[in-house]
């Protein structure tokens, strides 16, 4: 129990903020080091019941990359890559599927539980809740566009949104495995950035949070006075463009866009190796890390 | 907002302590020195809006003797009390009502809103709120037990729960004037602890706190090293027959134990001059003043 | 019960107008004589009892120039008009709060109680039920408008329509004093007319009833032939402008004005010193009164 | 609407009657001259249009032997009787339900409709509503007593509780015909006062009211003086025995019995004759007719 | 129960065809050979039952012209019709509601109650279900055209749509008279197959089936290869026009696009002949008889 | 669609079997050849969605050993197993965690999910679905009892109800996966049979089914003559000691006495290697395999 009067005037001067957030959907992309490091978790773990605590409805979508090569590895597969993008045969995607939602999920469920929360994990193959399709990549060869099969890597074709809203009402946090179902039940990969997207896009979230393991977006990399707290759509483009934002930044600020352009009220790509990084952002007044904007 | 990560921390400790009391009633009698030091008001109203805001349903009751009496006296009447019963004519009554439902309740229901919560003042006699009856006065004189007529001084019959449970329903908190409305809708001053303990019986609430200006009941007055955390009901009866509790203290350890007799869960005198004194009692594990137990 | 045939064959008619009118909201200005004379306030009383037993939803706002006058008397304290607006200090403010929510409110409420019906008294400071600023009023002195400070007067800037509806929703008619609240707590005394105008408009009201003494709107004041049955905008605004309207009756007119602007359906002006004068209104084919109209 | 203030006075002393049977349910056996004569059929539709109007839950059972027996006559067939009952072959119980629910229940439910009420016809065939098997009938022949065989007249089994509960939720008042349905979709036909009282058990009415064409039991028949207002079972079963009760009178004091053995609360046998004979059993202090009590 | 796996094979392809017409009104029109044949009239009670079990809100519109002239002739009163439509006395229209409502409507309920189903026969009379008014009957005479009266025909003027949602609710299917009820109390005749069309264009239906006793429409009566699977409106007009189509198919016709025009989804003349009829029409893809389009 | 009017009648017959389950939970355990075997595991998915379409509520526990077992050969791992039980280290738990949630789980609510139903993934550490604690194995060695310890193999504290019961309320059908959770969030490895029978208790459900590779119990295994239909309690605990029953049999029909005890209506062990065993084991009078009983 409170110890000190001063941590009861904490609370009150909270109060307004937390009902300025009450009753809305919050989705974080949550993925990185603040899914590797211990206390992070744990810290990433207290946001998550916080949140739902205090009445607001937070989804979180999950990523995995490092695990799924270490398991790949464990059994005696190469990962290959083609732009980032990993190549995807049947035994992959389902080693895949079995990391994601046997593995990482269930350790975001149970450690919100053990925190006093109350999650339920979801992989996009239950009851459809993501739809998707064969992803078509281009890639320029020799000044060149070609199309090439990089196998299960999937795009989003629908959200099951009714899902996602009978969990929420149910007083369960979801926490999604970005899996997507084909139409005749193929197992697709998809990028983790995209589906927290189009599932903030589909919920018309009031926020979309991407943590990843930087502050934010920089005019020049490794110039730490170039910090960009503000990025336009235009200007997001034209970087992604020249370059200046590349690797998997990119699918992370198209993910903002994305959401945004669907009734998404803001998209914020923080850092999560900051304790309570999502808390700073949502409930002080500076934020942190930089606000994609129309 | 939030200015520091420390202040978050604050605030997910505090969490299984609210969860606790969350759609839990709490009636508070509120009076005395609390009631009338500007800087302790804000923060009983500040504390009121924190029950509210968290989930607790709290339910006022006000006194309001010393504003009655300097009214009277503005319009050049005297009171004159009997064993610290006030000698209530038609007239005495009418100012104390005014006094009481015009002046006290209004200030404490707007102090409320203005601190952000949401409040509804309601007069005993609206809608029988407080159902009262002539109160006949026992007193002895000369070794004699003699019942004199103090006027329209009354004591409780029945409450009107579904009005309470309708504004609280309805999201707002309850400040109730010490009024009580008789058969045919005289108006009865009633003493506002014995109001407080009556509406935490009918209410069958979680708590009844009564605050005062000291820090409970001693043992032997004046003896700081006497005071008594835990009172019995047998304890606390004996201590009123052998006048080690009396005076204003008697009505208030009745209350306490008419409200414990009718499923109360726990009854308490708490020091009123303590700023944030109702929730350091409620949400910390030492509690404040003394507990009274059946 | 009924003795006679006869009374159920009233009975029996009065079923077409009474369910045309349930689940409506009348909102009724109650002052003047009806609001003194002992025997026409316990037939207003019944007629609000009448009102919400056959499923109306009858809001009553009150006002009590006289009253406030003599407890300003009685305690010393005179009062001074500026066009028939008080002048009011910080003392003058508080009184006039005491004697409307602490003596004339009680008084309707416990009076309906008495006669039957559930009613709960609302102060315009409750959960800013009547949000205020200060009222800046324009004179003209020798032909040049000033404009003057007459102290706490306020003017009407929101209504909270949730917390009438939800003491509707309870079962319980609402009786409001016409004391607003300002953006810092302070407490304004405004004109009871307009109070009822703005009240009717925030509820889109099916009727707004004013009561006073006298008949209604009279083409030369003193003829009786000249007795307007239905006024319009228009003409009430000519009327005001050649002082054909004056006093009292300028506030009443354009609180029907006021109403009819925002979706009020019909304003009426009726002389409350007419027994059962509102469900005479209410519910013959001829009404009462002058209608004002669009 | 009103003329004059008087009726206003009416409606004014008839709101504690009225709510005191709100919500209640009243089940009324129609049928006798009240069915017959044009201008009683007329006010016992009234009365049903005010039950129903302020907030009372009517359900109507009733009778038509008269018409019945008409009708075969028109097409030619002879009625025949046993000790009462109408010896029923597949014919006749298909043209008394022809005239019961073709004809009369649709003649009380459009007068019903035509006076601002709200009806629905059944006939106990709908959804089992009136579930009956094959009356055994005794009868006494030289002191022996034999079962004989009187064709397709019905005992009730059960009534569909939900089905009449459901109609009065639509906000509709049942009229039901004494049609029984067997087991096999077999019409048969039941006495109309035996069918009231057993559907006012079954829905535990508040009353039970049976209309005849009498004021209702005397001690000594012919003699007014002897008028039984009160009539408790042993003395009802004695009285049939005695045949001091005899004819039709019987299964109508059985039906209250039967009744009252079932939570009914009370149950009345009262004159049809007399204009609006229900609306004053149930308002007026006195009653109508003979009252049967445990 | 199942004897064989091929049957829960049956079953298991059922499932997305019933699927896609859950919670949709099909509105019935029942008559002719259907209602006759007794094996006939138990199939179409069972369809009325799956329709019912599996969710989809069947309503049903009866006629019974053959019914009615039988009862005419017993009780020895010819019946007289011009163009189709019986000249209709007083006496004429009380005999065919006593044989609509109280034979026909009660056998149909009885039989779907008798085969597990839930159904409640409805009069037209009932709460204003059918409105009506007189018809007035244009006929063409020696190549004028006159207006003869016909009695008591009636045209529908309205449709209580509240009182079928809320029987349908109950979960309980209903059973309608084409009886219409004048202003006045009036009963009225009305041609079922008109009736059928009103309710369905009332109800927004998802289907308007019309059962005969052919196959459909065909472009050369009494040539099988001419069969006109599908109509449109154009084509029906012109068919009557030139006497094509005509008799009793007339107004089937007419009520197809009465209930097209207003909102029903599709509309189908088939022959009720056929075992399952119904059932084959909406569970099949080829479906049964004509269907009239807009 | 329906090709014949025979499939008609099949579907009429079979409504009164599925009314009297509506609404019912159905408990099933599913493993074995069932869910090796693609046919019958598309037979499988096609009767939970033929169950949930038809308005029961199952459950599915689903089981895997084998497939843990070749995943951990996969990554060089070797399993040991004590009296049936397997010893779990760290890295074991994991990867059973890793198969049963991620693939297998996900495997059933995807092919639910593409034969047209809704069903989500549970793992048991998603909110506490099931609390556990390490199970304390006894064992015999040389005649005396000694508790050893493999590893991280639980036995089942406690069932989160809310959850299954709000999954199932959202329309979804609950797949559950047998990993417990301990106190402090480590993950026990769980006997499916046990954990069906725990849930079904739980949900006091009206029927657990066990799925296995046999017809069921015999009291002499390998002679088909010596089928037991219905099997009591005792004679089952009799069996147990005598090693009549054995090996994974054990705990089936120790499940199968546990969910007895805590108000499950009835147990079945049946043979998933039959197409349909499930529909046919509820819907026909013969039911499949053995029926345990009290």
């Amino acid at each position: 129990m409170f110890k000190s009067t001063e941590k009861i005037e904490t609370m009150i001067e909270a109060m307004p903020y937390i009902r300025k957030f009450q009753k809305k959907v919050v989705v974080i992309k949550y993925g990185g080091h603040a899914m590797i490091n211990e206390e992070l978790r744990n810290k990433f773990a207290q946001d998550m019941v916080f949140l739902q605590f205090f009445g607001l409805r937070p989804v979180i979508v999950h990523g995995g990359g490092p695990e799924i090569t270490e398991m790949l590895k464990k059994i005696g597969k190469k990962s290959e890559f083609i732009e980032g993008l990993r190549i995807t045969d049947k035994e992959t995607a389902e080693i895949a599927q079995m990391v994601l939602v046997g593995k990482i999920n269930s350790g975001i469920t149970s450690l919100i539980t053990v925190n006093g929360g109350k999650a339920v994990g979801l992989s996009g193959k239950d009851s459809n809740l993501i739809s998707a399709k064969k992803l078509l990549k281009e890639i320029e060869i020799d000044g060149q566009t070609k199309i090439i099969d990089i196998g299960l890597v999937g795009e989003v074709l629908d959200i099951n949104v009714h899902l996602i809203n009978s969990i929420l009402d149910g007083g369960y946090t979801p926490v999604i495995s970005p899996i997507g179902m084909g139409e005749n039940g193929e197992t697709y990969n998809i990028n983790a950035d995209t589906v927290a997207g189009k599932i903030a896009a589909a919920l018309q979230a009031e926020k979309l949070i991407m943590l990843t393991d930087v502050n934010g977006i920089y005019e020049k990399q490794g110039d730490s006075k170039s910090f960009i707290s503000v990025l336009s759509f235009d200007k997001a483009l034209k970087m992604i463009a020249e370059k200046k934002i590349d690797g998997g930044m990119i699918p992370k600020v198209e993910a903002c866009i994305d959401a945004l352009k669907n009734m998404t009220k803001s998209a914020h790509i923080i850092n999560g190796k900051i304790p309570h990084s999502i808390l700073t952002e949502i409930f002080t007044d500076k934020g942190l890390g930089t606000m994609v904007v129309i």
